[in-house]
């Protein structure tokens, strides 16, 4: 039996591409001012595509940084609330000359759609908003209610939504959190997400003179920034991956058996992934497999560094200062605080010779793991086996959803994970693509899932 | 008794200073190409200036690179011939902003000019020629044979140089060498330049996938081009500043008690380095005084690094490539050539996990000393002495002249140098200057040398 939202589904599919399409072309970056324009636009985009859905009680709200966007509907008495919750901000698309074609102008090519945010997370986005729609469309109501909270900051550490959470705690009451902003895994193999790894972001800069020097001149006698900077983040981490910060791992849990076995049904993503972005051999911990480590290990890495002369050819010049952007990934229990002061102590103590040492925006987020027999986390599997006709993996991911620990922290809600993304479709780089097929299956997942938490 | 150019000089200076700071004007920067067109507009504009002081014999001579400068007066039959050596390429002046004055637009500041180039050297490359121009407007004759040579190649290595001294020796075939680019120290204190460090330049490319990853779902898993560049350099020296690339030491001459006795009459100059740029410690091989490390020990700086997100905020990426620019400066008898040979197997041997290492633009020159009992190194003692009335000192300059070596291996001539720059002038850096009192004095000093010269 085809139930009419699949059909209404069906027949809507090129709109929603379209829609899709026109979502992807707004460059919505949200780590770089230039574009704070461009984040508003995104917002009200959501919120016109809200309200076309049928969500009538939507629109933007506004934050110590970019705007929010609200949308509710709750006409289901006695049943109850779900907060849907996603992001129209988008990462930055340098370099630019590594894409095929420009990030903001999308293509789609073999059921397969190429720009910045295809995958993380504008397809997924509308997800939710297209299964409420076809809902909404064909049989009148939802059969639960529904609240919408879609930030603009998700790439740049949701910095503005712990303060509007909690200005708002009334208005986002829930009883369960779905978030749009990852995968259930394919057709064949069907996953849920229960955890999400934490994470910690700075900025280390390092200054040594108030000018730059001729290395004929100071070469033998002054200090050098970058070579200041480097010895700093060599002592970080060691040429194995561990993280020589003293007290990293004291507050990191030991992975058990069970979660090794689970983990271990996931391992075909490191080969995927290694083939898919042509690194040679696997990096990290010698003690784990590469997706313990992927998935349940904290990291450290630098995701950016600079200093001195960059340009064509050379310049013998010893610089005064070098920069480098830093991350680090957590797990149960470790806090971006105890992280920022273990990581500033460490860095302090590397800080000789006099050199001038400042560490800018740390912020980072909670690890977070969903319990294992939360009631919901049964229904939304439910859902998806019967979207599939397979049993359902339990997973961990490796990335951050840095809001699922301030939902609980919050408003006392878990936090579930549903969209349409895989993980070789280059999120964060170059060329990121999401794949249609999944798009439109996971509508329908959508549709099921709302369907059984009304039962 | 004053002399005929010297009144010549005096009368002239308003109009010496106005096309030196047209000089300054044109950005003859040699290492980008996009300023192409500026070096070979520098370049007519000294052949121009060859021939407004006499030297009809001025031309431009073409190289695979930057064109050359020539110009002759040869009418001393029976007396030597002196080649004169400078260069009108310039550094690049990033980063601008850190320029108080634009640096292509001089300014003239108590007594001193403001620019890029203006130490190193353009306005040295206009001491001899003014000299000249004294003395044949004055005399109507010069003392001796008078060749010029400057190129447009010194800031990136000379590298076409060697070609083209190689092609021309018969034409450049002369008796000594002046070099202008340099200093002779103070009134109160002249020097003469009795050595100048070789030079080894490279680029270290690093890459370790085909496409950058998102670092929640590589971190554990993926190799991080950064980490990996940031471990190849930290191997190459240590916290000390010693260069740990094996062999790299092995054909340092020991410096002699009578080298150190000289080169520590010198070491204000490094207090007054730390003054003028701020840094607050001494940096390198504790054995050494920082005057010996500064002249007379090979080191090894990073000029510049560069890999993943430099942009405002943050970007949680695993990058595929990190890049850094290298040059070590050598001491006799050190080769460029096995320096590259010894950095190359070094970097090799770290390039682990099948990571790829590429090493680019590996140029470089040969140390230069001259030999103490050089007769034309006393005549031009001679000169500073009847000058400034004080006794000369030997001094070793911790730059690069990668001519010296040249000269001396393809003309058999031996390198003075005779220019009216300081150590703290800021060349290549921010903010570069040059005193107007010594571009008057030298210029005095270059009519006193030729007139030694010619006795």
């Amino acid at each position: 039996m085809t139930e009419s939202w699949q059909v209404y589904l069906n027949e809507n599919q090129e709109r929603f591409l379209s829609e899709y399409l026109e979502f992807l072309r707004i460059p919505s970056i949200s780590t770089d001012p230039d574009y704070d324009g461009d984040v508003r636009k995104a917002a009200e985009w959501v919120v016109e595509r809200l309200q076309r859905a049928g969500i009538e009680k939507a629109g933007t709200l506004e934050t110590v940084g970019h705007p929010v966007v609200y949308g509710e509907w709750l006409h289901a008495p006695g049943q109850p609330t779900l907060l849907i919750y996603g992001h129209f901000d988008v990462q930055p698309a340098v370099p630019v000359s590594l894409w095929d074609s420009p990030p903001f102008e999308p293509v789609v090519k073999d059921g397969k759609v190429y720009g910045r945010a295809a995958s993380d997370m504008k397809g997924n986005l509308l997800l939710p908003i297209i299964g409420c729609e076809a809902l909404l469309k064909t049989r009148g109501s939802l059969p639960i209610n529904i609240k919408f909270l879609f930030e603009g900051e998700e790439e740049i550490g949701s910095r503005s939504l712990n303060a509007f959470i909690k200005e708002h705690q009334d208005l986002l009451a829930c009883d369960t959190v779905i978030s749009a902003d990852g995968g259930c895994g394919s057709e064949e193999e069907p996953r849920v997400t229960t955890g999400v790894r934490g994470i910690f972001s700075m900025q280390l800069n390092v200054k040594t003179a108030n000018t730059d020097m001729h290395s004929g001149a100071g070469g033998g006698i002054a200090p050098n920034a970058i070579h200041e900077l480097v010895r700093i983040l060599n002592s970080m981490r060691d040429e194995e991956g561990h993280i020589l910060v003293e007290g990293f791992y004291d507050q990191v849990n030991e992975l058990t058996a069970e979660e090794k076995e689970q983990i271990a049904k996931f391992s075909s993503f490191t080969e995927t992934l290694k083939k898919t972005t042509g690194f040679k051999e696997f990096f990290g911990e010698p003690e784990f497999t590469p997706m313990e480590r992927g998935v349940a290990r904290p990291t450290l890495e630098i995701n950016g560094i600079w200093g001195g002369y960059q340009g064509a050819g050379g310049k013998t010049v010893i610089p005064r200062e070098a920069h480098a952007k830093i991350t680090t990934r957590l797990v149960p229990d470790q806090t971006p605080d105890q992280v920022r002061e273990l990581l500033t102590e460490h860095i302090k103590k590397q800080a000789v010779r006099s050199i001038e040492v400042t560490i800018e925006n740390g912020h980072g987020a909670n690890p977070y793991r969903v319990p294992q027999d939360y009631p919901q986390l049964l229904t939304l599997e439910k859902a998806l086996e019967k979207a599939t006709g397979h049993s359902v993996l339990h997973q961990l991911s490796g990335g951050s959803v840095p809001v699922m620990s301030l939902f609980k922290g919050l408003l006392g809600a878990e936090t579930l994970t549903l969209g349409a993304a895989m993980d070789d479709e280059r999120a964060h780089a170059p060329n990121e693509f999401y794949r249609l097929s999944n798009f439109e299956r996971v509508q329908k997942v959508y549709c099921l899932f709302l369907q059984e938490m009304g039962r």
